[in-house]
């Protein structure tokens, strides 16, 4: 079976422990703390104490995979772990330090960061004093085709120079956010993937604007998906990553266990509103039986377990696959995932919110939030329709000299 | 065809001119206007505006079957107005005093109300200068069937007693909200649909309290879902409406045409959202071919088209069938159309958020706002699947006595 | 309403009694003659006899436009005739004459027909005498796109030498088959919609060779969906319609009433299809319960009933159309009935075969076999993706001009 | 990952070559012999080479867990050997002896007939000699609830006595069939699940009609699916397998790996059927561009490929646990498996149909047949509904006595 370690294993009950006894009861604490907030964008104390405590108990960085900087898990046996957290979403990945972009980010500054980043920014990543956005995607075209993207980097002597406007960076609103890597291009001449680089920018750089918050469906996430400008930013050109015309390489690098993480989050969301959909579907009547004892609620209920036990299976399969291949090999079955979970998980929620009548909807259970955060990883990272193009032409491929039997 | 009239038709290129020539252009006065108010429920000059207008044009009242109120259109007539309307759903229904639940509310005063009630309220109403809420739903039981309401309603004397909890009480958090009707159980020994009673309430009745807002996805509407808790609230016995018992009879009675008003709405959203999908397609650019090229794009286009003009058909018919023999004879097609057109309208919305890439989900497009109202629909007056039995034991009657052939 | 006439109407219990009377007893006689028939493509008793009963009832070419040849109905008027014909499809369309491609090929001959062809042809078509096919579609091409088309005429003096191969020629294995009408190109050089041209050629002429039958899902059907090979064919010039070049614009000018004949008649099928799960799910137990009751199968049962009302409006509203503004006009709306009826019908359809458990696969019910001939009808007359290419492009069309709002 | 073994390995190879280099190429063999057979249920030359081949490879009764009759595969370890053989499902399963439903009675006789049935039935059976059928389901009820059986089978001395009908006793129309397993009723008194009690019963014996052929849609399947009735059978009582009331019993014991080899045949299929329709859209233009060109085929390629992979590693997931914790644990992914292979099996098979166009429905490819048989799947064993109902109760009671949270 697809089955994780005797390592693995213990994690998930040491974490399974800290969910009980500290995250799911914080879960009403923290609904306060924010409902008393002076903005949406405010980290409440509940959060620093659940990060105290998970770093106490050894439950810090569970993501990373190099043992410097935490228990060095495979992809295999941390994906049992996202799936717990992504039950309590707004709390454990937060609490664990594994939420993105910065488990992402991290990634990137431990494998083509220089000693003054990671001094000056991977640390108090890793110890969670600072968050980091990541600066990709552009309001003015369609980002899920690299070649599109508009910023420039001019170079200039020893520093480049940043313009454009970038939207949906995660984390750029949390008021503890103090980096970001950012993406653009710096020669348009170039080969199509070696036009762009990453480079490492300070938020409060002169000629960084952070805009304004995106909305997802009317929720103000307390991270934020931040509009920000560049105007004229200098960036010494020690803060490229890896080098110039590496960018689009690096973004491939950094997205693999980052879906993985994605998709199993989802389904510990999947699996939570499965929970409650049960237990709603118990404890509800109409026209004298039980909406569990209706065969639709049923074959709901039925069908949602099915298609989180499918995606469940096909995400570990793809983790496992990039444990033993790498990421290149199990490209083509990411892409099956980041298409698979999301939607799964958006038809489980949205049969729980059905079950939940009008309440479904409201802020009284999670379930319209998660369904909003769900509908934005359709879109994350490119649209479905990019990976399914991509997983096509895979397919397309293997017969393309063999079209004879 | 299933057409209009020539009135009609004169009324729909009036409204048609009121929107281009206004209620477009307000658009985004109102969200300027709103971003800037002290509270989400808030009215903004725009809309009094707006209202002063229509007034003017005779674009007023429009719903109103009855000559003395309003021009007097019928269902048919109507149902296209109600489609541009929606449109724009935050301006060109309360700007021509059309938006819902006034409307069911000023249809039930004036078929039911006594002569102080419409003076005291639907006057004021039908003036635009009062709001009013519907007081249903409730939290802790499934409202759909209307035995599960658990709502008090006591006689003492010339009184009767309230206490009950209330949610989904659309129009309460409006400012200019002054009247709540209100549906309790007068008497649970009566026979299933003589239980319950409707009855007029000031919202500053002693007792009612207004606890909080429901947001429905992340969003605060305007008009307000509210929570309203009744303690010990006195209600003299003129304020019942048509007499105790008759509570069932009424809602069903009100329920037809706002059905058709709703479903009207969701398919001008849904038109709306076609509208922006194409252009937005046309737009963007993806590996070297315009969105609008691409065969499963054209398959999203061509899917609601079809999806969009069959549920306009239907609903019209329904229409046609309650002008021509009355709600009870069309409350199966009703029941359909319920159904119908906000499952359309919710799948062509998210074709075109997911062209809209990750903007479709913020509030920089009104396709998540939209989305999410039409959400709430399928739970709003019955979920789908309350629908769905009554229109399958409608078909099981056909041949109950006919087993043979 | 979309409502068919007074003269319709009258039509509909004429028929309606022919059915009750006649065509529904006659399905028993017909199964036991076919299947005591040498050979599928059997022209059994029964048949003749329900001919001549209808052709003295009046029953007889209702779908013919012309008065001079038939009642003269409109599209809106025959098109419920249609449907009541499609319930019992193996007998009523070729009971009344009105079964295609026979009612194609008469209208055709009717319009562009010369005085020979109609003496020849079109008469002992038109009652009843001899059949006829169409011979379009190739094996070798996709035949949605005309321009595939690879059929040879090749002018030679007075005559074209017709080479090349067809199939789905519906018609050609009954044994009344005399005559086709043939769809090939003149002229490869002509701009893309004058390339082809239609020619009358008798079944016999020397060189046309049914090679054999094509197989629906198992199902051998009594007329035959033929492949027909074309080697050195001669036709006489006169025997070309409308002229050289003419082809593309006489199979548009042919397809029109033929869709709504078709999905009018899926409908009926759809509808019978409900009938028989309702009753089903009423005569049926498991698990203590009948399966009507289940809340899942009434799901499925106004599911049904909703679908099937909705493609009946629209295909309704094509009908109305094409009377009132033509073909042209209507062409967008047709091929949106085109993607509806069939898709519908086939949903009713399963549905009805899995309340009939193991049966609904069987010769015992009509339920595969109506699956198996409407799932031909997804790609006859071009494939649903070819239809709804053209609705998008419609669709776009409409914005090319106006990207600004 | 879900893996096979180095032996399950080395048998996918050898089958894999006895495919490529004697199945598939017999395949237009067999299509011949077939059609000159004089009677659809006729055991073709080739056939039975294949079994000598297959044989004389040690590719016999893969499918046999019994160390004794075959090489004692694992489930994990034979469902990909069955995938394999699913793709050409007319041959290769009964040449390797390994065909429903006489694989599940070889185990049911391995593991509960006396020496006397093993000598006369079991070895004939092994060695491919003969063939048998498993009489259960009924055509008066819905046999997915076992307790409606009506076969009665009263005791009377050293006998039983049969009376009742049978239907879709596969098998029963083969030239080599000999023996029946029958399910019936000893008991209606007892408890519900020791009602029933199965039997071995020559299929010549006294009183036993083979009535006639159920199609498949329009197929005849060379084994056939036959009504048989039993007409006052006297059954020994030796005959009883394990002893009266264990019917339910031994059928619970016989479905789980039965299932597995469905599913993963049903996979088989598919993929063989993506392979085509992936070759079809390679080889077809139309407007200019080949169909593999097409957004929307590359939409139902990726989808189908995804579809597939989820499937697999379900089916692959029950083998596993099935193996290691036995049917009864694995009964409830088993139910799983049950509804998602044929499922998706058909939706890749109807693309496959829709991608080949007309030919799809016809003989011409095997798309059409495919998918009848996929068809009978999905109630084949108990519709979908019945183990969606399974699988809810069984969610269900996860809750049952926790529903705080």
């Amino acid at each position: 079976m697809l089955e994780t370690t005797e390592r693995g294993r213990e994690y998930q009950e040491r974490l399974q422990a800290f969910m009980d006894e500290l995250v799911y009861p914080a879960e009403a604490v923290y609904e306060e703390q924010m409902a008393a907030a002076p903005t949406p964008h405010f980290q409440p104390q509940i959060l620093e104490d659940l990060k105290a405590e998970a770093k106490s108990r050894g439950l810090w960085n569970l993501f990373h995979p190099h043992k410097e900087w935490g228990p060095g898990l495979t992809n295999l046996e941390y994906a049992p772990l996202a799936e717990i957290m992504g039950r309590s979403g707004s709390l454990a990945p937060e609490a664990t330090n594994c939420n993105a972009p910065d488990t992402g980010n991290m990634e990137v500054l431990t494998l083509f960061g220089t000693e003054e980043h990671k001094e000056k920014w991977l640390k108090p990543l890793l110890n969670g004093e600072i968050r980091s956005g990541f600066a990709m995607t552009e309001p003015a075209v369609a980002s899920s085709d690299a070649t599109n993207i508009e910023m420039t980097m001019k170079r200039e002597g020893d520093e480049y120079i940043l313009d454009g406007r970038k939207w949906f960076t995660s984390n750029a609103m949390h008021p503890n956010c103090k980096v970001l890597i950012v993406m653009g291009k710096t020669d348009p001449n170039e080969a199509t993937h070696r036009q762009q680089s990453m480079m490492v920018v300070p938020i409060d750089a002169p000629g960084v604007t952070v805009e304004r918050n995106l909305q997802v469906f009317g929720y103000h996430d307390r991270e934020g998906h931040a509009e920000v400008s560049f105007d004229q930013v200098r960036v010494p050109a020690k803060d490229v990553l890896k080098g110039e015309g590496e960018g689009f390489a690096i973004s491939q690098a950094r997205l693999g266990p980052g879906r993985i993480h994605h998709c199993m989050r989802s389904i510990g969301v999947a699996e939570r509103a499965l929970e409650m959909m049960v237990k709603r579907a118990e404890s509800r009547v109409t026209f004298g039986q039980k909406l569990s004892e209706r065969a639709n609620i049923q074959d709901w209920i039925a069908e949602s377990r099915i298609e989180i036990d499918q995606a469940r299976l096909l995400t570990m399969h793809a983790a496992d696959m990039m444990d033993k291949h790498g990421n290149k090999v199990a490209k083509n079955v990411i892409a099956q995932i980041k298409v698979v979970a999301p939607n799964m998980a958006l038809k489980v929620v949205d049969r729980a919110i059905q079950v939940h009548g009008g309440g479904g909807v409201t802020q009284d259970f999670r379930l319209a939030e998660s369904w909003a955060h769900l509908r934005t990883l359709r879109l994350a990272d490119g649209p479905d329709e990019v990976h399914k193009r991509a997983i096509a032409r895979n397919e397309l491929k293997k017969y393309r000299k063999d079209t004879a039997r």
